[in-house]
């Protein structure tokens, strides 16, 4: 029996002779009472083919195969699917196209869902090459990540040559090796079944695997692949990998570091893996300095770092006025000390971005780079040792109690006054307010509450963590004491008396 | 005698009759050998007339009245004036004025000087309406300004009406007061005497006067006279203020929160400010949200409040690339802890924004707004309570040991892989380098040094006040430890050997 969501796979033997890669080709058509998903099969060596089927309704599913090689067409398979078990949710997915028409609005543009309803706010973390380090290595990462709140790694396919990253990896996607060359014509299975093992490690944990597809630090050649290759690649890595429902595409990280790949190759790349993955997983690309036109149909979220050293989550606000779809600010530097402005902010000030950009409506990614520990979280993995990963985990708890339909509120002429200094996420009803106060420390903060209405009041302390609820009920002219802190927030609940 | 760059006064007796402030005029023509300098004199009340003027050169002046009235016309005026004393420097200009051509940049175009040639930085601070409170606490805010560092206060003319100010003043600029209404018509000279006392008594400390002509925060109608009333009062106002060498012109604080003068209001005062001024004093206008176009002629330094709230003294870079003027940040937020955003940000961040924005090549003007003091300093003066005065103290005299010609260092493609993140102040010909870290805390950094060139470098704590010169000397690829710590800067001074 195969659970709903994961992962039906059928082992088929065929042709070794010439190069199955590229000559053999694999299809099966999954039916069940009414749907019918065509997944593509894939090669993986000795003669080995794989067919893959993530179903998404329980029930029995049926196939038959199509090839080119006669050994591998018309097999029958059958797939029996079971209910999902507790905590298996099925792919995140936009929450525009999960929530029913009837009561969706506008808000849901910027939100994600998992497929089967569940409410999904990604606080994603940065591991570009823990695939590639010592197994023991990987062990501590996910054990690291198992007891962090993050819902989501940043994570490249191919291996990283950077500043602290010159170890070469044990294999790689392609058969070879930088002494004697790649073959760029051949995959090499016994990476591919690592990085598999990987994300489906991270599934288990409920973490989303954001895969990215190409990426510049480079020394063996990968990112410069023609064009035909790299089609050839992103072909074979969505055919293996589009059946974990825990699967993200990034088309690349930093693109524009990547000039000699011209908008069309991304855009002919993005088609492909659209047009290979069966099950239409979220799809974005990431940029350095310079942006990719988000606008692009196929781009389901934003995921964006930062282009300005100084104003990083605050602009949250503005992409979502530009692109009306989820905004993930996935770079916006990162707490550490490294010698680089990207990677040594402080965890007050990381933390204080997350908020910044939570309240504004959108969602942030966490990376970590102290440089004197041998595994630096955020290429390593290994162990996390900033001041930051708790703190999310609290905003984390604070937004899964925002009730659903919270949006940020609109700075209006009347209401300016008293807002346009601090950012605050509200439903319409005003039955709820958060408001976040960031670096400014206030000894009191003055409000005029809905008349009629009466609040519950907590002050939160975002770095310390705490929640303090004030005594009473408050309504109408208010003034409340605040502690003269950075990093305070204020959360009113309207009283329902029953 | 007159000092020169100080105030020869003449006192004359004139007719009392009718109104002489509005049916009066008084002029006198001051020469030496080779200049001729236009004066206006002004009624002073009781049938009394004043005529100043102060004397740029040393030497014999002399000056012959004209008036519409008999008893003040053909009255001769002698000025002897002796040369300025130690620390008298005379006006504040624009340093493109003043240096000579010969030696002058394109950076002359961003900065001030002292007429004789003197470097001027301003430090400014902000104490609106100071003027109008008790003696003692004028003389207290003399005090905690001469013990101070700076060098400019922004200050109203009209008095405050706003939140922490409700008190009514002594006397205003008119004759008259709240309960039995104001006549427009005539000044009330005791006022205009102790407006010239405050004036006065800052340039003893050394201290330009920033004088605002017009703002918003009115009860008593002075934001809302009529265009005539208005110029009828600038006239009088610059006509007994011009002949302080201290003053500076602001046509007035946050121009657009007084929507009912128009842009050619606004340009109708200042051609008028100009016309009467016989001595070409500073001039600019300060915005809240909007911004005037300080691209207008008659602007000689861009007055801006912030109009970002997270990316303030940041965007001094972008203000100079636009105006090509110097740029004062006379409001980025406060020290403080009252309710609103502009007026509670920490000392850490406020200094942090000095040193942003004068590494960017710009000024930038302090406030402080601790509400539990019954003295505001952000608009009574009194006592200072912050710790960002003593910070931008530190700041100011590295700010004066830069070396002339000191221009914000340009990213280019070669460059920016090393100083994208971070701003720094540097010499032309590589001798000297400033670079500031602001909230970035790296545990090193690495520098690739001048060829041949070789550098003592020092480590500032910005925060902490304390600058330690690292052993030895550095030349070539450098590696420097620095504390993880943020707020801190480099400085590297080329070694000259003998």
């Amino acid at each position: 029996m195969t659970e709903q969501f994961r992962i039906f796979e059928a082992d088929l033997t065929g042709t070794d002779q010439g190069n199955p890669y590229k000559d053999i080709w694999l299809k099966a058509d999954f039916m069940n009472d009414s749907e019918k998903i065509e997944v593509n099969g894939f090669y993986c060596g000795n003669g080995n083919y794989k067919v893959r089927f993530m179903p998404a309704k329980p029930g029995k599913w049926t196939a038959v195969t199509r090839s080119n090689d006669p050994a591998l067409d018309k097999m029958e398979l059958v797939c029996d699917c079971m209910p999902a078990k507790e905590g298996n949710h099925g792919r995140v997915l936009l929450k525009s196209e999960i929530r029913p028409r009837s009561i969706s609005s506008e808000e849901d543009n910027y939100h994600f869902s998992y497929e089967d309803g569940t409410r999904f706010q990604p606080f994603g973390t940065t591991c570009y090459a823990w695939i590639n380090q010592p197994e023991a290595i990987q062990e501590q990462t996910l054990e690291t990540l198992k007891n962090s709140c993050f819902n989501k790694v940043r994570m490249c396919i191919f291996p990283k040559f950077y500043t602290y990253n010159t170890v070469n990896p044990p294999c790689y996607a392609f058969e070879g090796n930088e002494e004697d060359g790649f073959d760029l014509s051949r995959f090499y299975p016994e990476f591919w079944d690592k990085l598999e093992k990987c994300i489906s490690r991270l599934d288990e944990l409920g973490i989303e695997a954001d895969v990215i597809l190409l990426h510049p630090y480079d020394k063996w050649g990968f990112s410069k692949m023609d064009r035909e290759t790299d089609m050839f690649y992103l072909k074979y890595a969505v055919d293996r990998l589009c059946h974990f429902k825990n699967v993200w595409w990034s088309m690349a990280n930093e693109f524009d570091l990547l000039p000699w790949k011209s908008v069309e190759d991304w855009e002919l790349y993005a088609r492909l893996v659209m047009r290979r993955d069966s099950y239409g997983h979220l799809r974005s690309i990431h940029n350095c300095v310079k942006l990719y036109d988000h606008t692009r149909p196929w781009i389901t979220h934003v995921s964006i770092q930062r282009i300005d050293v100084y104003k990083t989550a605050e602009a949250v606000s503005e992409w979502r006025g530009i692109y009306h779809k989820p905004i993930v600010v996935d770079e916006c530097a990162y707490e550490g000390n490294i010698n680089f402005g990207w990677g040594n902010i402080t965890g007050e000030e990381l933390t204080r971005r997350f908020w910044e950009g939570c309240i504004r409506g959108g969602y942030l990614s966490h990376g970590e780079v102290y440089v004197q520990h041998e595994q630096i979280w955020w290429s390593h993995g290994g162990k996390l040792y900033g001041t930051c990963p708790e703190r999310i985990a609290f905003l984390k708890e604070i937004m899964a109690d925002t009730p659903e339909d919270v949006s940020p509120l609109k700075v209006t002429p009347d209401i300016q006054e008293a807002n346009w200094d601090v950012p605050c996420l509200c439903k319409a009803d005003k039955s709820y307010f958060l408001y976040y106060f960031g670096f400014f420390k206030p000894a009191f903060r003055t409000y005029e509450l809905t008349e009629g209405y009466s609040y519950e009041i907590e002050l939160i302390d975002t770095w310390n963590m705490t929640i303090r609820k004030l005594p009473g009920v408050y309504s109408g002219s208010i003034k409340i004491d605040m502690p003269e802190k950075q990093y305070m927030a204020i959360r009113m609940k309207k009283v329902i008396y029953e």
